[in-house]
């Protein structure tokens, strides 16, 4: 095999990335990002231990001094992990280091591994929370717009892909936004759920701290602005693999929106099309192709999403207290699931922030059944005279005649004697209007916009100030100790 | 091929169905049920619709009255479904010829199938989900209990199936509880998401009722105690999706209970024991085994369950206004979900409610390391001394050298200076005596018998209640178009 | 919950079951006809014993005798099972009675349990393989049909969604065929894998039989036409996972032809359509609606038989020598994916057997694009004079530009003197006829047609052969304890 | 976020891997390899192309010259799909430059990208297969000295968590090479199915090249030692999905072992032990630990292969002619099982070659039921006498006794009369120990060991001479054209 490259660089990257912004997601789950929240898990657990005179106020000082990955040495780090096998310890040992003595020794005090780096990975994953509700919010918004847009424009409705009752196209996106409003409900609801600090040593008992562990836990958890686990137990995924669900569950959406895109974009049907900047090129051999590229991305990108979810479920059957190869599932299909999520999220915001209606195309396919998409409507105004089962029975027929001999519905209609004697010309002809029959289509449309407008205020807002907090968080761990120290 | 047998029966019997309780929930997805609550919705549909001056009170009342599997005819339905190849519409059409003129064109009135189906399948879910509350809060008697006992239990706790540090039994029993507690918060928050009413037509817009619908869709809503859909489009399925996500975590969790019991029952462990009824045979070769029987069954049944999540995921994938491919995903999951749950957690009562374990071994299990089991504590003592750092790298050396050389660990210590220079052989001791270490593992079984005693008679309650209550709903609408008729 | 039917009934029928015959799958699966397969093999483990001078002749001949469901008391074995909770020993029991003293003691001798119902299991497997193998030869043909019929009727071939080059009908269902042969090919490699009889004792080391046991399980096998396993371990079941994922990769097949019938039946497409029978109702209220309820069958059945495949590889990861929970994860996967693959195919058939072309649509449908269609044999006729690159260039500025303004393709080449250079006018609308750019899809279309009634024939034979073999299996275990004795 | 990191770099790294060698995969899909193969492609292409006249032998000359990723420009490659958002045009763009006039124009001539990339990739996989075949064969060897070693060491066999009869160590591991030596004749197998050259045009039907096509793409797979398509369709990609079930089913056997050895080193077995390099540290707070790190990242690798399963038959479903989301599923699917599998196979080699095998311990373990395994050696010497039945009855009887009263087997057997009526106490002692009991488990470990061998020697030259056949085609096709030159 002659290969010579001489360093191992991501083969993640998509053809088509050049049109989208990064969701940087996938930055924050770097070593040294990573590292850093651990670092700041140390750091609290310092001060909380200072504080509850388990060890002395200058060690925790100290501690939180050096707890910035910033004056640490990654390189030393990395080998000594490659020596060791271990997920930690040489980052522990670092720090501990470069504290010196007589500090040094109370750093990571009465914790297991496993507690400094579950906690500083739920420290890192509501980062990517944030993140995520920000591209949610960016979505809301891009929903918003194209739900208003829509609002009248009418179109075939279609169940089992056969026209069905005219819509509007705005209805569509009302039902977007209908789904990603309860997304938005269950990624609120996990919140106090998983983003949780667990301080309970080895096994989750408290055996090295003692009756002070849960005080400890708690104090770390309050610095941290996170929830302190009612049993610190390490086997216990059941919040992380809710988590990659509710992923799934989105890219259930997500997935959905980007099919019926694609569906949209078909050369036939030509209702909507993604945005194609130009320069694009969809096929080498055939120039006018506009593929939907991006929608292929988040078709994809929600299959593997969702194939992450069984194997966050199978990470749950811990053996015993604790058993690392389902901690390896549990963390590789959150992060995975994360940065698939935001790639998908990001093309999405480019996708419905550029998409092209075509309204013509959506009249004219209306079209396509001369008027059967009437049916349901003169079945109700028919049955109204002869009862809901004949009209049906006297419709269907006209129907599957109209269908099967190619003839217009209305025609076949008009000669239909059950049908004239009791339904004149005039009524006929606008029962088979269809933008008349478009219910509360346009209604649906403006609900949903304004619902979209206001998530999408809020999540943006909640994304952007949730990361500027994350930010405070490691300030106020530090503006802590000097407090004590006072 | 030589096959005579008359009528299709079961295949899912299982050969250890002797020995648990059925669950109750296989039969209410029975077709003969299922339409019970099928025409629930008809009948509660018309008597709104009456409420609003769509249809004449006396054909509700008439609806009302035959909306009742008794006295309509089972075997015609089926024949005619088999004719017209349509899920509803021979339900419909009995329903109708039942009530017969002058009122039966009146049903179904602007609906379409689903409409009816999917809200009456909400009516079944709604009480399987009461079964499903009140099983787990059986479950959660059975954990108090175990709980309470395995309080004091000293044994061994367990990391990477390595002994790690002493716990108590009731711990672990405490961690199982912690988990089911969230799955209830779970499934008591999706409850206002998923059991909804649909009464939007064809494709969700209202087409058919127009500005009456929602007051249609409310006021059937609210004689069935649903929650209205928001857009009650037919391509949403995130709700059942969730739902089966739900019962994926829980099978997680169950599991994860079977496969720790199936673990403990290991003959070099024999911690405990699953129940075994006289005359149980375990082998037909081995007369001395006793295998995790149930135990074994609720782990496959915690693959099967967690095997239907994508097939849910990928469910909610519909195209344009509703895909029958995707309706059929949804129910499918949803049905063989809760079914293998129910089956599951009857297993699990048994298991739980009669576990025997076994005191005497957990306690030599313990010894089987040498004291190799506290050497944290030593590591603690000695690094409150020579620092953390020096402190591991000593204890390690020992422990790896009674490993290696397998002699015990006291006696190691003893005779490393290092250690004795700061610790004395008393010390010593009682830092290797397990029952010493096991930090708030009897405190937080008691924490967590008290909780599982308290969600047992809630979810128990809640489950009995609301099958009563459903049972009720069935006697409000009734009720509803008498007093409308006054 | 007032439930009082009396019975347990299948909850598995669809509303589509009266459009097709039944598969004949699901009830070789129930426990009647699975006890008589493992009979099967206790009739002759007992004949390869007597041969090998383990037992006595008699005793084999007298079990051979009883081994016959239709003999023995089903309710008692039914009960036995409930009692004891072995899969197995209440059948043993039942047969070792009916032979009675002094042979009945010789039955199931130096077997373990999993032994018999493992091989019975084999054996009625193989029956289902040969029913499959029936099925897919009937499908085979109904697609030769269909590939003939097809073969120049001239489409438009689409990627990602958008009309690219016109192919024929028969090009598509030629690429169906060849990926069903591929099935073939897998389902023929794996029979020797798969078909293979154990009896290696309660953990596959001939503990109980000793030097005589290779002999014993080859003899036995043999008579069984099956393959003795190298090692008989208990703990592999990679054969078992692999007919599931074989099953899964058809279902990748089957969901694929059954979403692009799907997709050409909509109705902006209309090119092909699911036979339809008169009666069959699509919508309740949408009466013009030709649903395509078949399809959407074998969509939803794909996904459910692909959601199995992870169980069945689960179900490989058996503890030590076996696993309880590993084999039912194991046999639910195969017994599902089978009977799911059994009404997938059933179903396939009917499609294929009726499908609707409508070749005025698939011509029609050509025409959307003003030509946009030939842009790639433009191009290369373009590229032959200033060359591939710069011919893309031109062609792609004017495929745009058509697409963009809505313009017929062919006025804006006209009107591009890099393109007037080049080409005159005939070239250029010969070049734009699809009919003329086809390639070699008709060929390939008779090459396939031709390929589909070879296996047609050959699995059909095969198929229904092997049936009858199955049943003389029984017979000749019979006649053997004959020449035995004689 | 203060993020300031300046490029991305991978953050795939385990803790673990400095423990084990690289697979050397992930770098075979990195982008300048796999152009490289894209390029091989190209030159083979047009190699193909002049020999039968489609092209000047000079482009094809020159094509072959500067398909070479080391003459081209990487970061303008790159540059230029950011911008065009093509997979491989700005390659081919690149190509045709170097090339320059007058040959440029006919690089990529009559090709689809797909048909480049898709087939460029198949040479990918190929060498991926070459690598995992060899570490197959690795693996075998280690499995092979494990078998020899463990050959006579008797052991429990355990069925269900208990212990059942006594094999030798050596006979677990001939299972597993078994079940292995199945998984290489599923890789040969699929070998003519997976490994094809595409040349079909934008859908298959060779509408650029005509008549000629077939022979061009006969050409091109002869030079690039593949197997040309029966039907070039790019909607196909069953062999892919094959090929990553395969690998499903290796994870399933991988996951098994490594499993089976972390069981196998729980503190209260302790029989084996994953070799632990001086300095590796399992535990921060614990220095006893030693844990099952390479067998839990196995089993964690072996859960992620297995969840890519679904992905892969999902990524079969294409729409039409091809679906871009399709491919992605089914490329990224691939990429990922081949990079997690070797990364397993790596680590199983380390763990298998460097296993230690507690014999004490073994044997130790096997006196715990203090002679209960050997009940069915007893209950068959018993059935000789009074038959099978009644044995099995008396034998029950007893081990539940002695289990129950926590008695020796032994003594209750020699207190039962129905016991010593029919064996002596020598019989029993003989009948007691484990040691002769253990069937033909050490002739089935000779077996295992020396099949083992002959694998191990086949794959791995077959391996290594895959991978020296790959760097000669690229010579190869270099050479036929100055041949053609000529």
């Amino acid at each position: 095999m002659n290969i010579c490259y001489t360093f191992y660089m991501d083969t993640d990257e998509r053809f088509t990335d050049g049109r989208v912004p990064d969701a940087k997601i996938r930055i924050l789950f770097q070593d040294e990002h990573r590292w850093q929240r651990w670092l700041d898990v140390e750091a609290a657990l310092a001060v909380a231990e200072a504080e509850l005179d388990i060890i002395p106020v200058e060690a925790a000082e100290a501690i939180k001094e050096w707890s910035d990955i910033r004056k640490l040495d990654i390189e030393r780090i990395r080998e000594g992990r490659r020596k060791n096998s271990h997920k930690i310890m040489s980052l522990v040992t670092e720090l501990s280091n470069a504290v010196g003595d007589p500090h040094g020794g109370w750093v990571h005090w009465g914790a297991t591994a496993e507690n400094i780096h579950r906690t500083g990975d739920m420290l890192l994953l509501r980062e990517v929370h944030y993140v995520l509700l920000d591209l949610i919010g960016q979505s809301f918004s891009a929903m918003a717009s194209l739900a208003q847009k829509g609002e009248d424009m009418v179109c075939a409705g279609r169940t089992h892909g056969q026209q069905a009752v005219p819509i509007t196209f705005g209805f569509v996106v009302a039902g977007w936004i209908d789904e990603f409003s309860r997304h938005v409900d269950r990624l609120h609801e996990i919140e106090p759920r998983i983003f949780t600090a667990m301080m309970g040593g080895a096994v989750g008992n408290y055996a090295s701290l003692g009756e002070k562990g849960p005080k400890v836990q708690a104090k770390m958890a309050q610095l941290l602005d996170l929830h302190p686990m009612a049993v610190p137990s390490r086997a216990m995924s059941d919040a992380q693999a809710e988590y990659v669900c509710i992923l799934g569950l989105l890219a259930g959406t997500t997935g959905k929106i980007a099919k019926e895109i694609s569906l949209l974009m078909q050369t036939e049907l030509a209702e909507v099309y993604e945005p194609m900047p130009k320069g694009t090129i969809s096929s080498s051999t055939m120039p006018h192709k506009r593929n939907p590229q991006l929608a292929d991305d988040c078709i994809a990108f929600s299959a593997e999403v969702r194939a992450l979810v069984p194997l966050a479920l199978e990470g749950m059957l811990h053996d015993y207290e604790v058993n690392g190869a389902n901690t390896t599932m549990t963390d590789d299909a959150i992060k995975r699931a994360c940065i698939l999520t935001g790639d998908t999220l990001t093309r999405l915001i480019v996708i419905l922030s550029g998409l092209e209606l075509n309204e013509d195309r959506m009249r004219s396919n209306l079209e396509i059944t001369g008027g059967l998409l009437s049916s349901e409507a003169i079945m109700l105004s028919l049955g109204k005279v002869i009862g809901r089962q004949h009209a049906h029975e006297v419709v269907y027929e006209d129907a599957q005649e109209s269908a099967i001999d190619k003839k217009p519905f209305k025609e076949i209609l008009l000669h239909d004697h059950r049908v004239t004697d009791c339904l004149d010309e005039d009524t006929l002809s606008r029962l088979l209007d269809p933008a008349t029959k478009i219910g509360l289509s346009a209604k649906i449309s403006r609900d949903g916009a304004q619902k979209a407008h206001k998530f999408a205020e809020e999540l943006q807002h909640k994304g952007n100030h949730g990361l500027m907090k994350e930010d405070r968080i490691h300030m106020s761990v530090l503006h802590n100790v000097q407090k004590l120290h006072n």
